[in-house]
């Protein structure tokens, strides 16, 4: 049974999801539709980005992926579908797609040219549904489409390495729900420059030498649960999605704060790693590992 | 299969929509449960009607519809359920369907009696998700309920036109997710009165006197990228649901501001349109069409 | 067809609910997943307790929970299944479970220890989803852990009754999305305490001295409309989940207000009952019953 999802800046309360699913429903019976975020900042691309590359391959091959953000077409925004890594994508021209892409080479990238001579306001329910569709269905890419070779880019989504590589500066491209601040560097992007040399995060006036894999690392679960004072402490880690995050140990936004307000760490601030002249070891995973703080 | 929409005012965070689904599993396994909005405002019976008017008509002919707002049956709040357009709307009356209904006749109106003596205070889960399911079972309204003739209305729905047919004045109806400003002024009545004229439509200090099609037409691309001032600018269209909307071009109510925060446009406030006395051409579409700013 | 329910506190923006059902239907086409809440406050335990409590019984026995809620895996934090009522709840030991365990009393517990080696800081989608799907294809809970007696208790979730039982002391564990505010004294542990006598309800200065069954039970509908002041009037109810509630009728928490803006009642503060010495009459049921303010 096909899978249809949907990535959004549509919100939770207006009619429009409701809407696409009825669309969705109404030219196929047989499919399940899974909502991955209708809560993208409206019309901020690398959000939208950061969260379809997250979420994608947890879906089985052949997964069909809605992306209705920035999406009313005019001569500079036009529609794509993208075959990558087995799955489908299916949104505009506007960058949400360059992350993915530059780690992934897509299979096919066409530019939907079924619009005939429709002028709409909400294409996603009058263009993106049919598309997904007529994949759902066993369609191909080219039936809908004429083949391009590339796509548009967003800035400053790559971190910058300075010449003699002992600095990597990156910057903040997402806050999530509890408040921790993702950054643009990748694991292994890092691992790439540190070459297993010591390092210093900086964020603001904070510093950090080591990188975790879980939050709870920072507890010293020896110590008595009283003595110890960890909730609200700030930490590193490589989160889930393999994205260097700077974090606090259960944070709460509304209530103990949280890295990105007691930080003071917002969208596009800068973060950056330091890493000594002297190489230490073969391998630097030591150095990111855990229980070692 | 049967499909179930459930449009509330429960909210995101609180146990409500999962009991109902629940529920609805509990009696039928087989159906699909969509959701188009939980987060109508408390007890905001203009929104939950302009919702669902807005998202059914995309969902399959025979989709049954739950409307969880102002449900606590009294003696001023009876259950209703309505066949219109080939769907089932189950809500109270309360004048959520009175908008709907006053656009197409219903082809049958009951008053559900299958309550008993069921004293409840979440009267979605006890009462009009047994009704759904009877529904989807390919039961009838009326074993359920009493037939009806007429349903409670609400209040100032309708634009005022003046006598010598010079001037509609209507009023917000609904603010949506990039603050935009939606009006109860629709396409077709406006064009009604319009009859070729020209005109300008006035909210607060601001006026326009074109009405678009869509978001992006207000941008000239002729002109280079970087020598555009459009992110922000105010606009008027007739959206995807045929209504008048004062809306901003590429809003976002909590960083640039949207049409509800700069213009100062609230829920209740008057939009109006004045026409000239001169009619203009025999048809009036020319002044409605796009890239004419 | 399995069901799998949702109840985490990853919020509506973030990935994390769309990779988690992504990575179900990798392991399973077949099934259904139901959205309970992803709008726990972060880490907050007796809410995630309140919420899946109220939800999960409306739903087919053999039902699988999934519950999100502090959920990393450390020495202090388990991670265990249950199986309780004919349905099952996967969950981390930390408390969620102990006040439905305290009233039902489980048929088994085991701590899950399928976990290998793997350090994970996103456990729901890597170990929970595994340990749902082994029970929805009749796996047994003896196959991914080893019994255990008995699960960690939360603090205060039980209200004190003094020494010669005329007061109950609760506390407030839930404010919904009405505002209205929802102790830890529920129908049955009332009505042992108050035998059929007098009582008072207090909350800071507030006092109530019956509680009703729906919440239009304080509408006098025999007067007209235009004389009645009851929207913005507080009263008490046992709510849909059996919990006495405080509330306001036709409540909103940001336009009119509700119980916990107006009466300035928050999370944890004190909610106390106070019978009078005698007892009035042999079933108490008169005192709670409606229409009698």
């Amino acid at each position: 049974m096909a899978i249809i999802t949907l990535t959004t800046d549509f919100g939770e309360k207006d009619h429009f999801v409701g809407a696409t699913k009825g669309a969705i429903y109404s030219e196929l019976a047989d499919l399940k539709i899974v909502d991955i975020s209708h809560s993208i900042s409206p019309f901020n691309i690398p959000e939208a980005a950061y969260i379809i590359q997250n979420a994608y391959n947890s879906f089985p091959k052949g997964s069909i992926h809605i992306i209705g953000v920035d999406s009313e077409l005019n001569p500079e925004n036009k529609h794509i579908a993208i075959k990558l890594d087995d799955h489908y994508f299916i949104c505009a021209n506007n960058g949400i797609m360059s992350m993915l892409c530059s780690e992934i080479t897509p299979e096919k990238i066409v530019e939907i040219n079924i619009h005939d001579r429709i002028e709409t306001s909400f294409p996603v329910l009058d263009v993106f549904v049919k598309v997904a569709c007529h994949i759902a269905r066993g369609g191909t890419l080219d039936v809908i489409g004429k083949a391009i070779e590339t796509i548009k880019p967003i800035k400053n989504l790559v971190p910058y390495v300075n010449e003699d590589r002992t600095q990597i500066i990156g910057s903040v491209i997402y806050i999530d729900n509890y408040g921790n601040v993702v950054t643009n560097i990748k694991k292994h992007f890092f691992e790439n420059v540190q070459k297993g040399r010591e390092f210093e995060v900086s964020a603001r006036n904070y510093k950090f030498k080591t990188i975790h894999s879980k939050y709870s690392d920072i507890v010293n679960f020896d110590i008595p649960d009283e003595k110890r004072h960890d909730e609200g402490r700030g930490l590193v880690v490589f989160n889930s999605g393999g994205f260097l995050e700077i974090a606090v140990y259960k944070s709460n936004p509304t209530t103990v704060g949280s890295a990105s307000t007691l930080m003071g760490l917002n969208l596009m601030d800068t973060v950056s790693v330091n890493f000594t002249a002297v190489q230490m070891a073969p391998k630097g995973r030591e150095t990111i590992s855990s229980y070692n703080d």
